[in-house]
């Protein structure tokens, strides 16, 4: 949505078209060489950074909505998306100032009683991609984009500080129970690939010989009979991801914590 | 809301009180003496059961919406109830057969374009209670209720059957690191009360002495300086749950499969 005239039937009859009070709010994690950040957008009407977002079509299925949101922005399809949490706790409503700027940018009065004005539930998911194959595409609204760090999060807009929290934790509670790195490794990986890859999302330092251990004990990781060459004398032994292993934990509905 | 008039403005004017395209569906699950069951009522217009649901207000945050609706269907409040997922994939509306029969128990003709039969999204929660416990209240829009064996589940209304499976996959993977039986067992409980009901719950039989020497190893369940007398020559010592230890495995966000 880029020109004046389809920002301005939006804004005036968006609800026709999608559902209102409900807005898709993906946080985007990226992850590239030991490096975990998060996407966020500079929306306009606002003095500061929020998550991407999108709404859902009258007739569009949830999850539908919820890819073509992510791919409208980040033009990838097919990555780990998962829903976690619905937000609604909060006020969470665009600003009268978002009114006033849609207005100057337009060169139409956008009223600030439209529908998009109104209160909004947020449908919350988490996406997993590597950031360094990612083309951001902003649009009339967003006026620019950034990666930024993952430790490093700035006051979002409405309650995102929050969600961002909850897909962080939620993210890390499942590392060692859902396949979540499959897109972000090699499909034969090193151990220290994916030991680096772990210690980045976990945000802390894990002793690696335990860390495999555990790893290959519960049958998360497979050990290759392959080797990769990496220089004289240097030829790790090349690992994968055992999915069924995965799959048969979560059918079985059997975790625990330690 | 019982009287027709009440039932006639519902339908006519709801959406200027509640939030439209949203209802909050709670899977409410009921244990006592070894039985796992399940809530369900019988809503006027469809031949079959559904789970209990409500709307939110257009001003009240969701989690108060949530316990608001299972306070009214169940009269009990302070009980674990979690959100789990948001349900928006199959076509989910009430049939012209509601309208129907509403107009004939209100003498007032509901039209099947009024707000109810708009495609609502369902915003799932999940509950756990005692049923012994529980005054259920029907109202006017259902007509009967059951707590059904959770093995038994009949064809429920929309997605619902996908929605009670995925409650009862969330209860099972959080056991062992939520401390989710805690308002199930007395405060000071055996270890064959904490067996039989992780047996019922997790829907299959678990060998005792592996069972709780994993409770006690994990730091889930503490052994107290303290026996139950129960009758000559049996006092078997009680246990109490560990609340920080579940939460301290939740903050660190590690958990693993087996």
């Amino acid at each position: 949505m880029n020109s004046r005239e389809e920002v301005d039937d939006f804004v005036k009859n968006g609800h026709t078209q999608y559902l209102p009070h409900l807005s898709i709010d993906p946080v985007i994690f990226g992850y590239h060489d030991q490096q975990l950040r998060i996407l966020l957008l500079k929306w306009i009407g606002h003095n500061g950074w929020g998550l991407p977002g999108g709404f859902i079509r009258r007739s569009e299925p949830l999850s539908q909505a919820a890819n073509r949101v992510l791919q409208e922005r980040t033009g990838l399809d097919d990555v780990f998306l998962q829903q976690f949490h619905t937000f609604g706790d909060s006020p969470y409503r665009l600003q009268a100032q978002t009114a006033r700027e849609l207005t100057e940018k337009t060169g139409h009065l956008v009223e600030h009683d439209s529908w998009l004005f109104d209160r909004t539930l947020s449908i919350s998911y988490f996406a997993l991609v590597d950031y360094s194959k990612v083309n951001v595409t902003t649009d009339f609204f967003t006026e620019d984009y950034q990666w930024c760090d993952a430790g490093a999060i700035p006051p979002l807009l409405f309650d995102q500080n929050e969600v961002v929290d909850k897909a962080l934790a939620t993210l890390r509670r499942q590392l060692y129970h859902e396949p979540i790195g499959y897109n972000l490794l090699p499909e034969k990986f090193t151990l220290p690939e994916i030991h680096a890859l772990y210690e980045t999302i976990l945000g802390k330092k894990l002793d690696q010989r335990n860390f495999v251990k555990k790893l290959v004990t519960l049958g998360l990781i497979k050990k290759l009979d392959e080797q990769r060459s990496i220089g004289p004398h240097r030829s790790p032994y090349l690992y994968q991801f055992e999915k069924d292993t995965y799959e048969a934990a979560l059918e079985q509905g059997i975790v625990q914590a330690y």
